[in-house]
């Protein structure tokens, strides 16, 4: 069995955004040697994501009102922001676009249908966070 | 390590349905010869899903119900679909009830509590999609 | 390849509560001797969630104000109880918060953001459950 393992830092610099890293994963799995296997993408962080969804603006717009409209940032909504945090809201954000994804490598590739992409979803953002890549298999 | 990787196609007539597809996925892991393992299924399309759930009509109801409430279909109400498109709500449908799921191959079976069927979910039917079914282990 | 599975049992005695799992779930990766591989934690039941995410109990208590106002226990409002059931509500909390989580495992040990916390998430307590643990790797 073959591994490879990396980290990705990001920094955004808005509360809420999406970032497509999609190229930086597959980089990963090409350079794990990996034919056939599985790749995790996971934030590290309990205020972000990695989802996979389509590349295109009007739906992220779409998603962070959509976001906002279920969990809103009002700090005062919130007990967790009793504890001096003002991040309440990206808590629960987290958990309805999800931690991680897992895909498969196929043919020493991310066997992905047509539109699908990696990203990142960031929910308190200004900081430095990071994203854990690990690919298995042979 | 062995690994075995199928696609199902599946098109479904209704906008949003739900099938059990575990029978095709035990199948896979049948062929596939891993005794000890772990096998992913996900949707290949980015406004459908795989999940675990109930075989029981009645919460698929009350699903599809509660998906309409939480992301409603009103083409108007997303950006996404100044793209021409009119799913925005099945990108958002989608991300509720998740992309893939993984699963415990042991013993060479789904290693599955009582209740767990795996369904795809779909919510832009009336065209073929695909579902990829990875097992890999020993 | 080595793997290990291991079930975890609770037995909670609210109808919905998080309880942390880490230092089980941590005890089954170093019993595998793998130090490169993945970790699969799921709940074996349909009504119960695996999550990552703060062990802070506002927050806690945030996610329960939370999912009651997005699938409210009333079992009324749900076609499932006509089965005789009264926990619609818990299939619907349980999508929202996931059935599984995937965890790298490194250097022999989950590899972790600086708060990541494994919980199992009840939504129909008062019985015996059953959570998966699967590692697997080299």
């Amino acid at each position: 069995m073959k591994s490879k393992t990396r980290y990705l830092t990001l920094k955004i610099e808005q509360r809420m955004e999406f970032v497509n890293i999609t190229n930086q994963v597959a980089e990963v799995v090409r350079e794990s040697g990996v034919q056939d296997g599985l790749c995790l993408v996971n934030a590290m962080h309990i205020t972000a994501s990695v989802f996979i969804n389509d590349d295109e603006p009007g739906l992220h717009a779409d998603y962070k009102d959509w976001l906002e409209g279920l969990a809103p940032h009002d700090p005062s909504r919130y007990r967790h922001n009793r504890t001096g945090e003002d991040n309440g809201d990206a808590h629960h954000k987290r958990q309805i676009m999800g931690r991680e994804v897992v895909v498969a490598v196929t043919g020493g590739k991310l066997d992905f249908g047509p539109w699908e992409q990696i990203f990142y979803g960031e929910f308190d953002g200004r900081r430095s966070k990071r994203v854990l890549v690990k690919v298995i298999g042979e």
